[in-house]
């Protein structure tokens, strides 16, 4: 069989140490943090250099053996969960920091590097890794790139995207290529770093990235805003942008989200009867900046906010982001299944898509929780399965999907923002793209990819 | 004839006032900004919108006609130049400005809005485009994104790309679609602006862009410093990065720059025996915060430089860039013909790159000018043909560019930063790619453009 050939093969080629049969793989490999979701390999391989990732990717496809790439496993819609079987391509031994170049203000990083980890080691040093997904201190700088990933910072410091100045990768057929380099501006061919931000491991593995820093900013401050609904914080993100002033982060929370982490909350939370929330946060490099920002803020969120509180150092800044914080937690604690979408509209659109979307899951008897990023339009959507069956839950899942995507198409939006397509958003690609679009991104998945062994069954 | 029949049928589709035969086509629509370089086209369609362009590219791509698509012509690679004939596919009527949406931070437009016109547009109402390439009176946008388009504020806002959300497109094949959105974040599917961003038309047809604008700076001060020579300027670009401030620019000027431009300014430039020049801009949002840059970038220049002037209101501003500004009039003045290479180098590893570059060229028997962006790494070569016949130059070209891009590779740089490749670089791509790279590019242009009709003779 060709699936015991290529074990052979791996392992002659990688050791024994780095290929794993399927009897003997750890089941966390056929998982990741996808709520109610696993797969199935055949075989684990674990390379520890660019040259053995192409070796295994090589004989692979050689004898077509779907192949799903990992990072740390943290993503939530599949894109590491072997559908189809095959091999996971495990980059967990690609874990060096290989350079922090202070005079370039570049960092050079294997993909396994934890994004928290490479964080601190830069701030130690007076750099700035700005994106930040909420999984920060697990999830994996190559699989954020992979997926695209945002964070909160968005607003101000733009995602993933805005910060990979190159990478080297390996294509599905074992070839070792490079593009980009330790510069900002390139005009030299292809941008190859383009299109394969987001492309969640179907286009190449990608083996080193090349990633710009920024000086940190030294100065900080936080500021929690009540409200008593959700028309009320909106008007206030319109002011703040009218203002002028770009924080480096406006989060929001609808009455349903305060409610929630209230209830579960150990020792309280600012505001718990809020309508809404909004947490603004600012940076800089010089307390009169912020003094001027600050103000400025206040000043335009003016009366549309009930009360407001300020934080500036890390002590009252964990309790102002502790009901933020506490959604995901409180959710689980009220229903362990949930789901969990993520979509985008332009920002001004966010308080009508809210409640359309809020209405709609209202409407089909569901409660939610709705929260998330009021200064990029990233809209965080969690739906509660609580008492529902394994069947009922299953059948109305897709409804909710297609339900909620489309509401944010009507607002000029899309399905996702930063936590990308993967297995189980794959099948609602044709609601957000035309057929001919869907064509021609299989075109340049087959020109990566002629014979399709690259985590198939994901985004297209 | 295809030629005619292609004509026959694109005049039916477009009507006669879109479509002018080779006889009546200006002379202008064979060049663009190229030195000594022009082509020779047998049709010129002018569409008025997607859909035409969309019936022009179906046409020409059933009759196998070779299309050069065109902006506002003022690339320097030859990128517009139409190098095989058939079809110059001018954008000029797609130049509205459809919205700038002050709400959600960004304008929508078509591809041959003035870079220049959308700046002050948006500048009125508080809001900044940044990118900046030197023609930006005179470019359009989609030619800045075909190109990849950099600038001299690079070092502080990033170039073209950090600001193209989304836009349309029509492929070769004559289809509209669409990618991205008006938001930040979006990780819906392949990424494909980020492909089209530097593809230099080859790949599709772009007919409205979607860009980020952020707020306006308020407040800009610009500092020109004099040196000894380039090593005490590198120095000082070295404790400007070490000191974390983010200047907007850091232009830099050897002495051949300086020298040439003294000679040939009529009223005089500041510092005219320097042994080169920094010219350093920073902005933000209040006087305090430029203060405390100011003070930081003098003290981190310190004993490096010999001298420097601040410019604080605009005409000093213009006087203080006056140098800068007429390098490229000087030249033309000593040498009408020349030789323009960009290559982008980290950097750090400018003033070595300058000096080895300055060394070959001399060696050559050129005279040369260089300067650039200091901040982000880009360098500007200039080789001066001065009195070479016009065999004697056709034969030293080649020899130059591989001579010059070869040193850049040494330096970890590559061939272009902002000019991008065209057809006149395009036979020195096999020094900065493998053949597997290559071969992939080819790919991916074979995916979008099976038939090979769009802008053909160009990057690859």
């Amino acid at each position: 069989m060709k699936k015991d050939q290529a074990l052979e093969a791996l392992t002659q080629s990688l050791g024994s140490d780095s290929v794993v049969s399927a009897d003997n793989i750890p089941s966390q490999y056929n998982t990741d943090r996808t709520s109610n979701r696993s797969g199935y390999c055949d075989m684990l391989i674990i390379p520890s250099s660019a040259e053995e990732v192409a070796k295994a990717l090589s004989i692979c496809n050689r004898f077509l053996i779907p192949v799903t790439p990992r990072g740390a496993g943290t993503g939530v819609t599949g894109g590491a969960i072997p559908v189809c079987g095959g091999a996971v391509l495990s980059l967990e031994k690609l874990n060096r920091i290989i350079e922090i170049d202070e005079e370039n203000l570049i960092a050079t990083v294997e993909p396994c590097v934890t994004t928290g980890a490479l964080q601190k080691l830069v701030l130690a040093k007076g750099l700035f890794y700005p994106p930040d997904p909420a999984s920060l201190e697990e999830c994996s700088i190559g699989g954020n790139v992979a997926e695209s990933a945002g964070g909160m910072r968005a607003v101000k410091y733009g995602t993933t995207k805005d910060y990979l100045l190159g990478c080297e990768f390996v294509t599905p057929e074992g070839k070792i290529m490079q593009t980009g380099g330790k510069f900002v501006k390139n005009a030299t061919g292809y941008n190859m770093a383009g299109i394969l931000v987001g492309s969640e491991g179907t286009l190449a593995v990608i083996t080193k990235l090349i990633m710009r820093l920024i000086p940190a900013p030294t100065e900080m401050r936080d500021i929690l805003f009540s409200f008593p609904d959700l028309e009320s914080a909106a008007k206030a993100v319109h002011c703040i942008t009218r203002s002028r002033v770009v924080p480096t982060a406006i989060e929001f929370m609808e009455a349903d989200a305060v409610r929630f982490v209230a209830k579960h909350h150990q020792i309280g939370i600012p505001f718990p009867d809020a309508g809404a929330q909004l947490l603004v946060q600012i940076d800089g490099t010089a307390s009169a900046e912020l003094d001027s920002q600050e103000k400025a803020i206040i000043q335009a969120v003016g009366s549309n906010a009930t009360d407001h509180i300020i934080a500036i150092n890390d002590d009252d800044r964990t309790r102002l982001w502790s009901a933020r914080r506490g959604i995901r937690t409180a959710i689980e604690k009220e229903s362990p299944v949930f789901l969990a979408e993520d979509c985008v509209v332009p920002r001004a659109a966010i308080p009508l898509f809210v409640t359309e979307v809020k209405g709609f899951l209202t409407s089909q008897g569901l409660r939610s929780v709705i929260f998330g990023h009021a200064g990029d339009g990233n809209v965080h959507i969690d739906a509660l399965r609580d008492a529902l069956s394994d069947e009922e839950w299953d059948q109305i899942v897709p409804v909710l999907r297609k339900g909620i995507y489309q509401i944010a198409f009507r607002h000029e939006g899309t399905i996702s923002g930063e936590h990308g397509i993967g297995c189980v958003r794959r099948d609602y690609m044709d609601l957000a793209f035309s057929s001919d679009e869907l064509d021609l991104m299989r075109r340049i998945k087959t020109a990566f990819d002629p014979n399709g062994i690259l985590n198939p069954g994901k985004v297209i």
